[in-house]
């Protein structure tokens, strides 16, 4: 036996959520039923409103509800001719959270990934391609991840850019402000040797 | 600079939930929107036809869309005359998956607490006697949390109920199957004495 049809549903649809398990599941269903209906039927809304409204910017695909995001509106962005190519919305955030990129993003929305059926197109590389052909882009940074796939997409979207007159760079893996080096892996080390700046 | 303003609306609606913070919020709403919006969807269906449909079961207080929970609505647990009380749903559920009590639950969505206000009417004390009061029932049992909130209102009952002809009974506490003596807190091990059975 279980709970009412309801409930079950209700926290069958929670477990859907990521990191959330049965007993999370169950304790958030009761949470919301007992104190937080107000709450519930707000998130209700949100889901319902962001799964249906928010699309893709037009120019860097991130997560808008607009034509076009905030960033690639906003006239002051343009003005540094720099692209910065990243993997999720959440890394636009985190470049966002210092304050010192003054460019425009492009988020690829993933990274290549043959064998998950994620080529190219689906990463929107042919809009990245026409971006970068229009006269306004002077710099292509390479902010993926520092993993296999994501040094890969990075190496891939280089070769494209390549055949366009752009600066192109790839952001610099080494040892975090903070760290130890002591307890750093010996490919990052590697890394932080082989990009060292003079003084 | 945020997302834009649904999904930030989304963000902040998915961090009301119990043991989710901005990060799981923002990975929730990422995963939502990249790769699960009919999940999204069926979550928003599911919370909005929880929020306003799910009630009290009009007997024992569970959450149920009913006027009676199924438990309450089968003849076959009647028969027992058997009440326990339990603080919250989630009992109900953990009590039910051992099968080995027939009787009926008695929900009390909470336990004493004067100063949050709640008090023998939140509790739903007068429905509990009335039930006392009719001829079905021959015995109590009290299972709330062992705890000092859950004893105190576990005796409060128990002084309600000696006014009625019912057998009244507290769950054992004691040394949990599994467990080792050396490892259990000395409370327990006290109570696991005083509620020692004859071999």
């Amino acid at each position: 036996m279980k709970f009412s049809p309801l409930v079950d549903e209700l926290i069958h649809a929670l477990k859907g959520l990521p990191g959330v398990g049965p007993k999370s599941a169950q304790r958030m269903a009761f949470q919301l039923l007992e104190r937080e209906r107000k709450g519930g039927l707000a998130l209700a809304d949100a889901l319902q409103q962001a799964m249906s409204d928010v699309g893709h910017c037009h120019t860097c695909r991130t997560f808008t509800e607009e034509h076009q995001c905030a960033i690639c509106a906003s006239p002051k962005r343009n003005l540094a001719g720099q692209i910065c190519v990243v993997e999720t919305p959440a890394d636009v955030l985190a470049i966002e959270s210092g304050g010192h990129f003054n460019g425009r993003y492009f988020v690829l929305l993933g990274h290549l990934s043959p064998l998950d059926g994620v080529g190219p197109d689906e990463l929107g590389l042919t809009l990245l391609e026409q971006q970068l052909a229009s006269d306004d882009i002077n710099e292509l940074i390479l902010a993926t991840n520092p993993t296999v796939e994501g040094d890969a997409t990075a190496n891939y979207i280089a070769d494209i850019a390549r055949q366009h007159e752009v600066k192109i760079s790839r952001i610099a893996h080494g040892v975090p402000v903070g760290g130890e080096l002591e307890y750093v892996d010996s490919t990052t080390l590697a890394l932080s040797f082989n990009g060292r700046l003079p003084l």
